[in-house]
């Protein structure tokens, strides 16, 4: 019975990576388009980019770690000066689509513009050649795979099924991309993000603090990837700003945990793979 | 990197404004007209009236705080006992709709035929002129924006990008109304309306005091506008009652703490506005 | 400004109506009627037969008191053995319609029939002819009242819009029937009924107890009536019986609670209203 | 007033059935076809058998425990490697259709489809024939039952009406299935399983342990059968897997509880029913 197994770097049991997904006013345009003139809907989304970023940068900056921003290419065209504070700080920039639009296996054409138009913007903003990709709503096909592949995306995180990173393998048995999966657990969305069309409940510090740290101290246990799926529309909030603060205390109790960035993850498979897994993955 | 920033009147560390939202049997007709036959469903809305404001008069009058009610004019219509003695305790009356219809941006006389009826009944029963207004569902748009403008509203507490008062812009770069933003999770819909249509999940005590507290704890600290979004019909409710006063002993604990209504706090912002904000807002 | 007001017998500070909806299938039958041959559906309300009602009478009859089971007409024609089994236990049994069918007021034919039949299947099984009545789901409306009336109802509990009871006026001024008002919080139903097309979170002990506690508490300073609507399909479970019996005992610690059918409570208000109110009825 | 009863073997004052309903894709397939090219939201699904089927095995190895996996034919069909590891640790396979369709009744052809294939590949893969049978979504109706029987599935675990397991009687009076029946209370997905379609909200340990230990201490009070319905996609992630250990642990502390499969209890019930049931049964 075959498991995916990882060994980290400088002997860390677990990694975490806090990533943010910087929507902005994206995740409300590509959930339906009217709203682009509905501003006080906008106004939800960009309260990440007034208000989410600023406090974020502060926090990590405090905490010395660094993160990667899976950003919109429509987020950077808007928001520039929020990109170069990220990238200021030493933040990696990621692929997070141009509109924040679904990915349609059936409308390649227009997966495509998704992607070019992400790269342009990243790239006009402030310079980057994104190395990872992070799908809008986590939702991935075979056709958008291979695109991400020929745009020299070399690494993904939108997949819900292993605790360590592995190497995809495509229908035709070729190698893919390398997988940074997900717990849909950890996303913040989750907890604190509730609109007029989409009531979710709303949780506060006691309720979050006692999944994620469970989690972690599981997944700590079993030597996994800890990723944070953070949007500063939400987490940007005042007490969830003060529930990332105290999860990443909590977390610095462990020994061995190795804060990273998904592009770090990344180079840590690849060493990985190259001493562990290299027949398997040539297959 | 700018972000917006505000100093409060009188030294205080941050400002609180403790709103409601008296929709009344509005709520219920707003979703579906149809509710009109529908005397039970309409039951819920008038509990706003018949215990809810009374109960509230009641706790604000002990802890000497002054308010704003955001009334549709319809609720001013069938209820006028209500609002006279909302205005005699002193509290503020703000404008909500007529109806409270959602705003549509493709139905300006709609729009304004809600607008002036609200201003209309607003007058006729309690003799009132608001100057702020508060959208229905928190919609807004820029045809109904500037419509507001026109008619003399001065301040909206409608969006949800900032933790400060600030000065809209409209899109062709002129000044536009003192926003007062809100912050999702300061609504009380979220934890205690619940209905055969909208089956949301139903919270006590514990949770909603644990994560208004929070919100407040990081708000003070950041020195921001908390504004609490209440319902009659919801706080009104004995429990959510208990709530609201437990809170509000709370806040009592900090220094500093301005409880303000909302014409005050657009009033300090004008103050703040001409000392700091000049050049800003001319642009 | 005019507040409804009651004085309770026996100089009791409030009143409790542990009210039972015995609906069975019929839950799942009014909501889609294709459900019929969905036995595991129906099985999900059989429960409350098979189990609940057993268990619940069992409580009672520790606890020594009385309640109210509003059973539709259908359960009473399938289940005439609980029905037996109720009445011996000296319970009061009242109208919850046939099929539980929402009512709807452009088909007062089909309200009748619901109406009628639901009479006609208590007398049938266990003689009764009862004389309070709760609307499916909670829905009223004008023509139902006045069926209502036609038919020998005096006393109804479907309303939400007041916490003590009082005389319904009808639109023409006429005086209407008893009512009897409930509060959405203290509905089993929010917390522990989920299911495949309503998948509502599940909440235990602690959860509901916080509510309900808190809730009497309150509605206990404010001398209100205070009706739990519980369901034998959903309080019927094991953590739920032990709720219930959990809730009865926290009450036992407050003096002055007059636990009380509909039909008492009714009669409560009768008194009061003679004494205190005659002029007001009367308009 | 007559309701079900049940003795246990060995003098146990409970019967407890850890099972599990290993669905992997099936379940996002069977809610939308075309998620077979979404592959983001299968590997919801594949976390179960990549992750969640070996943790599975590791804790109930460490717990000495067997327990039943409701596997559908299309999980055995894609890994035959997880379900040889199920059967070498000597746990029961039962059958839960083939791609997880919900049956309908209109449909009989398509669910004897579904019920072949299903035997077909748990045959297939593992030279298993079944003896129980849970309905995807737990669904169940008249024809379906009829083929089962036709099939010879001999006992069943879909249905929502007792705390005891009891002989399913068939419309024309003839003796059917033996029914294992659940508690919704105690299916992982309550509080686990979210997506982007169906957004519900996420609990953590306390809250679930406290739902799962309440209904345990009264249902092992009530002498019950109590039949936790976990999903490896779920239940396997790193939380959740602590959960199931720390309610295992919980319920260790109770004295005369009989852990058993599904075969084990549908025996247990055949002895019962032979002793004490004969004559019912047989009417």
């Amino acid at each position: 019975m075959h498991v995916n197994t990882m060994t980290w770097p400088h002997g860390a049991k677990c990694a975490v990576l806090i990533s943010f997904d910087f929507d902005a006013e994206t995740l409300w345009l590509s959930r339906d388009p009217r709203n682009i003139r509905n501003l006080s809907i906008l106004s939800f989304g960009r309260y990440g980019s007034s208000v989410g970023v600023p406090k974020i940068l502060e926090l990590m900056r405090q905490e010395e770690i660094k993160s990667t921003f899976f950003v919109p290419g429509w987020t950077a065209e808007h928001h520039p000066d929020r990109m170069e504070a990220i990238v200021k700080e030493g933040h990696e920039i990621a692929h997070h689509g141009y509109l924040h639009k679904w990915p349609n296996p059936d409308d390649v054409a227009g997966m495509t513009e998704e992607i070019d138009r992400g790269f342009e913007w990243l790239h006009k903003t402030v310079g980057v050649t994104p190395l990872g990709y992070r799908s809008p709503a986590g939702e991935s096909n075979e056709p958008l795979l291979k695109l991400l592949i020929s745009r020299g995306i070399v690494y993904d995180s939108s997949f819900k099924d292993d605790i360590v990173p592995y190497r995809q393998v495509m229908p035709d048995g070729s190698s893919g991309l390398v997988e940074l999966p997900e717990n849909p657990t950890l996303d913040d969305c989750a907890y604190g993000l509730s609109s007029t069309t989409t009531p979710r409940p709303l949780f506060g510090k006691e309720h979050v603090l006692g999944i994620w740290q469970e989690e972690f101290k599981q997944t700590y246990e079993w030597g996994g990837l800890f990723i944070l799926v953070l949007h500063p529309q939400v987490t940007g909030r005042p007490m969830r700003m003060a529930i990332l603060r105290d999860f990443i205390k909590f977390t610095r109790n462990f020994s061995g945990v190795w804060y990273a960035t998904g592009k770090e993850i990344y180079q840590a498979f690849l060493a990985y793979e190259r001493t562990h897994l290299r027949k398997a993955a040539a297959e």
